[in-house]
């Protein structure tokens, strides 16, 4: 992989229910797609269950490398809800009933429709400040480097697309993408030397099965020239032997 | 979450092209619902860059904490394709290209496609077992408790398939499911206290929105008196609330 200038970023996914296979995550893809497009690295994403201590450790193991942490899951009003307290002891805070939050959940349920299980949703770490929720009111927050937010998926996008413009990104990854008909195994060796001939690119191969085998190549740089210069060596390649029906996109997907 | 006498699992997810957001994982949505099926507890998933060290230090990580580990991606024929070299790595074993994954592969090749990139795939860790890949012939491999798999959903469910008897699972998890258009936050203390007072049980509750918002509470246990208990109290309880509109599922999804 070539070097990078462009910040780091690893998702932790709470929820025992992606675990069990009653659910499939869509946070996470939906994540990986924001950091590609703010020019955000994401380096890891971990699915862990709702138990503390084992928040508590990916959250600390996390933080300590990379430049963003954002949890989902976990935040709501249920006993099986513990995210917010995992990520106060994480950081060593203390967690409690913060006024804004409870004026803003005062303000969504009414005072006939709040309830002590509710007002949870209002316990907030010490230092941290608040994720605005435009569907449902409840926040997530901010502390450190670590943004923790709701798994519903709705709720989980606008908090991102309100978090978004805080987030400082690097240069964008730029990307061409050559879809063909041929197994990768018949390309293999010349992608090889593509790839160790043009270090600044990286080169990845997605092969597929579609009425018989096919793969994407995936031209990748932060330096426009960088990545011109492969692509054309890559048409040249594929030219020379032969291989000429192939579907080009530039940019995303990436 | 009530003690469990499931082995359990993690499995690692290697690909840039899903931290990219190129690319949605289903591969660990496919092996959570396998692992449920035969009494397997999923503890982790770790999606991580095709990169060696990391490769090395999630093997090492998660195959030290749970009975089976699984990867998938990373082991083809082309430059990017490293998994094999760090699974080996990982155990400290040697790694070259072993007699009986040459004949898989010049089988299905013949002498007229098979190539030294393709052979990088009979390429096998001392020690380990082939998977058989009724797909593409080229075959996965076990090594100690880590099953590596490939990344391309058909083949890498088709390793599953193949590898399922000879995993010990546990006693079953049972499960009932019940979907209500009631917000959770009006049900929160009657099932905090329900969780309570069914220790043997793990009581989830997960938030939707559509067309406003629901919940779906799922009891589950490996307990079945245990979790017909929680289902009779749970009724009983939704109905002294008045709330007797919800389907109820048993059994999956759990």
């Amino acid at each position: 992989m070539p070097q990078s200038s462009q910040p780091t970023a690893a998702m932790i996914v709470i929820g025992d229910e992606i675990l069990s296979g009653r659910t499939q995550d869509a946070n996470a893809h939906h994540l990986a797609g924001v950091m590609s497009e703010i020019g955000v690295r994401l380096v890891e994403i971990r699915v862990i269950s709702d138990a503390h201590e084992g928040i508590v450790e990916a959250v600390n193991a996390l933080r300590a490398c990379v430049d963003y942490v954002f949890t989902s899951g976990g935040i709501g009003p249920t006993h099986d809800d513990i995210t917010a307290d995992a990520v106060a002891a994480a950081f060593g805070m203390p967690i409690g009933i913060r006024e804004d939050a409870r004026a803003i959940l005062l303000a969504y349920y009414g005072d006939d429709q709040i309830n002590d299980s509710r007002l949870r949703m209002a316990r907030i770490p010490q230092g941290a400040r608040l994720i605005d929720n435009p569907v449902s009111a409840a926040p997530g927050f901010v502390i450190g480097n670590v943004h923790v937010m709701a798994g519903v998926p709705v709720i989980f996008r606008a908090m991102l697309a309100g978090l978004r413009s805080s987030l400082s990104g690097g240069p964008l990854t730029l990307s061409h993408s050559f879809r063909l008909g041929v197994p990768e195994g018949t390309l293999a060796e010349l992608l090889g030397a593509l790839a160790a001939a043009h270090p600044a690119c990286s080169i990845g191969i997605y092969p597929f099965y579609r009425q018989g085998p096919g793969c994407t190549i995936v031209l990748r740089s932060e330096d426009a020239e960088a990545l011109a210069a492969a692509r054309q060596a890559l048409l040249a390649q594929l030219a020379a032997q032969g291989c000429e029906d192939f579907q080009e996109m530039s940019g995303a997907p990436s």
